[in-house]
């Protein structure tokens, strides 16, 4: 750098990712100081801390720290840590991302209702043999989780003509959805819910929330003839122990995992076996990490010239 | 039956598949003379012939043949016989059966976009990994036929965020498709698809038309790095040892195909092992015949209430 930088200045602190796209759009401003940790020569001129999954020493002795910016959609690597600085935290909402999170819960519920893992099985020994299905009105699609990413999936499966139900903490309403909420509400949902599809955040309040007792109230009796689950959510949500055992018992007939308790799935896992589970390695809503990283670049643009941060996370909520 | 019948008689001539769903709600009026080929003691009352791949015998000696109702929403197993009778030949067209179009269509492209069979393979061999892929928008999917079922699909492809063009015989304006037509319009429609959905009926002019030289005009530069088919028209439109050599050269990098030169798809066809192919029985729009059948009954009382006959073929067009 030469001279004395004018702009407040950015820190990166990616986790395990790449940090080089990320500071892309700030480096292009030659008053902009960018650092990627670990290495802060100057502490005092970091104001924003772009971070994913960051060591917890990376939010410390920033005397002049405004805001965090999650690298996602879920804050949970972040809100988890101890000491964190009391500024906003912002999380992505970014239209490619809920695209692709839009993608893959459709390629799932598809997967599931049309029964393509059986027709590859059948594939693989050169069988032609037709499968029986039910049309979508007749299968209850259930979305836990009614934020940007459930609002955008519900739209297309209603326009594939599944019957969708949601679920929310807080009461919503979505045209064409049956919507539920509170602990009131989640009973009636799950009862009415031949596939299970959650987006819900990672929080204390919803840790471990997908375990039997939750699995147990899913009906058997539904047109695809059982439940099906698929979390793209946070695998904190699930106990894949009880997953498996409802696998087994027949509380669910099938399922499609994009995050797990522990990242990368272990190779040990059972799960990765189960002719009725796919399996993808958190991907579900992958994006081009320029992409996003230019919406951060606007928002801070935004925020220094006077315009409030938007999609700021409620620390007590946890989203 | 007991006493004279007083309604215009039905045959049913469902080919290999079960004629009872076919004849129930037809059945259900007393008054009705309903008839499974080749039981037809009096051809004389038979006004309507319901029918699937029937042999060609069916048509023939019915003197007061009013009307012949496919079982699909495809007539090319009608229109090839022999000494047809010159009377009008219904299509199906059916919601539910449009619904099951698109949901294999949307599916057939998701798997192919979202690299759903790689990451089944990687599943199998319990790896995490992460495989690149593009945004919708830079993914051109081509719509060969713009009827009712590709209209339909186009919808739901657009929702996703693919860039979506298509190509039709005759003119067409959808929203939101870029619409190429005719014979000067196929090249530039082809120059500009990644995945390529066939929903074409089989008729003279488009046996054949997936063959080498359409394969080659494929472009191999796109988002996916190359081109992909998805057939759900007619197994007549393919030519199978093209698709096979197109996936060899790279001319094609993945295929969806739901119908075959012949069907059953042989068990020696080399087609089953291709890894990046995804084969399914000629299930694609599989709808409920009690369904469709009513559909035709309600078809047919409009008829006899004095209305006109819809969906009926052009035998010229072959559709």
């Amino acid at each position: 750098m030469t001279g004395a930088a004018s702009l407040p200045g950015v820190l990166v602190a990616a986790g395990h990712w790449d940090p080089k796209p990320w500071a892309a759009p700030f480096r292009a401003d030659p008053e902009r100081p960018v650092f990627t940790w670990p290495n802060l020569p100057d502490p005092a001129l970091v104001h924003y801390v772009l971070a994913w999954a960051p060591p917890a020493e990376a939010f410390l002795g920033l005397p002049n720290l405004k805001a965090i910016f999650s690298l996602g959609a879920g804050v949970d690597h972040i809100l988890g840590k101890a000491a964190l600085p009391d500024v906003p935290v912002v999380r992505v909402v970014d239209p490619d991302l809920t695209m692709r999170m839009t993608e893959w819960v459709v390629l799932q519920v598809l997967m599931h209702h049309r029964r393509q893992l059986a027709y590859l099985r059948q594939q693989a020994a050169h069988r032609w043999n037709e499968i029986t299905q039910p049309v979508a009105r007749d299968v209850r699609v259930g979305l836990m989780g009614l934020g940007e990413l459930g609002q955008a999936s519900a739209k297309v499966l209603l326009s594939l003509g599944f019957d969708v139900a949601g679920w929310s903490r807080t009461p919503k309403t979505l045209p064409g959805v049956a919507c539920f909420s509170g602990v009131d509400g989640m009973e009636p949902f799950l009862a009415r819910t031949d596939i299970l599809v959650v987006l819900l955040p990672a929080t204390p309040a919803t840790r471990g929330i997908l375990n039997k007792s939750l699995l147990a109230k899913l009906p058997r009796d539904g047109a695809l003839g059982g439940a099906v689950l698929i979390n793209a959510g946070r695998g904190a949500l699930q106990v894949e122990a009880d997953i498996l055992e409802a696998l087994d018992t027949g509380a669910l007939i099938g399922a499609s995992l994009d995050v797990f308790e522990k990242e990368p799935l272990p190779a040990s896992s059972p799960l990765w076996s189960r002719p009725e589970v796919v399996i993808t390695p958190h991907v579900a809503a992958t994006s081009d990490a320029s992409v996003l990283a230019e919406g951060i670049h606007r928002a801070i643009l935004d925020f220094e010239a006077g315009r409030p941060l938007k999609n700021i996370v409620d620390p007590k909520q946890g989203y």
